[in-house]
């Protein structure tokens, strides 16, 4: 089992592109400055708030904005790992692997 | 079967803050921030690159370090997501449908 | 003659935080993240279009939103360097001695 | 007075990249992602402070790597007004305009 399965969801954003004509605009570039831009729209939220108001906002009127501001980042996230042909599972398993390294935990060897 | 599936990498990332002692580092706030700066480093890749450029990024000498820069941008997500109970499967579902009606495909009604 | 003079600028957002009593809010860290959302915005105009698209925005319809980005930035960024007690001519003219040794141009020694 | 004077630094940015031949990388598409590089690298050093551990940098080891990468901002920032032809001090007397109408200070009518 993967840590993390995006084949249905890899499958789901190439149909939805390509019945939209978009793949000319779904540059690795350009997907790259849209991705950045819906991580910003979930700074924003955070923005004013205090690192204990942070902890709260699934208990406030916010909560429905954080996840569709997670959903879009998955989205483009995805969709520009495919696009690559990046897989993204075997990525995440190597750098795991490179942050336990980096990071070792205290009483590891 | 799920469009994303992260069960596994979320336990794997509860795991490894829990060893390192970083939850009370990981606070929304502070993990949306991380998840910006990790988006930043896929940018500086594609900054100065032409869009034609970037398609064949995974060609050159930069695909390791894209890999790596996906990679991170995911753990993070996953890792957010996760500390804020946020189902991202079902949160992507529901951004779906409402991202269909707002760009509706040429030819559907 | 400064490269940048932003005293008047300085004086008039301290002014401004001031009357509304902004300035327990316009922490160092707070600002970052509002500096980022606030350049994200500008990206978000660009993201798809081509570079040659970017070069004309001034001569479409987006040009005054450009013109408020680029404005909102700066005022994020002079507030950022004020609440820092940081000179930021004195900190660009230093930079751009590093940048010219950094980036040596052809034809100099 | 105007309330922000980047005259001579635009002269010495256009300057900088006329030597170095690089005004064809210099598009505001490009101009924008690389101050949104700039910006998170601002951000990384703020990620994991506390606010009030962020209102301490400029005592801190940090204090020049914050000043370079303010420097790094404005640079970019003002490179890209440049580029675009845009008057960044009307822009701003402009913005703060609005601004004090969208906010207006309590007591104010």
């Amino acid at each position: 089992m993967p840590l993390i399965d995006t084949t249905r969801l890899e499958a789901a954003l190439h149909q939805f592109a390509d019945e939209r004509d978009w793949h000319r605009h779904h540059t690795p570039k350009n997907l790259a400055m849209a991705l950045s831009v819906e991580v910003a729209e979930l700074v924003e939220i955070f923005q004013w708030q205090s690192e204990a108001e942070s902890q709260a906002v699934m208990q406030s009127p916010e909560a429905r904005h954080v996840e569709q501001e997670l959903a879009d980042i998955a989205l483009y996230l995805v969709r520009l790992s495919s696009v690559l042909g990046v897989d993204l599972n075997r990525a995440i398993e190597e750098k795991l692997v490179l942050n336990a390294r980096k990071y070792p935990a205290p009483g590891n060897p």
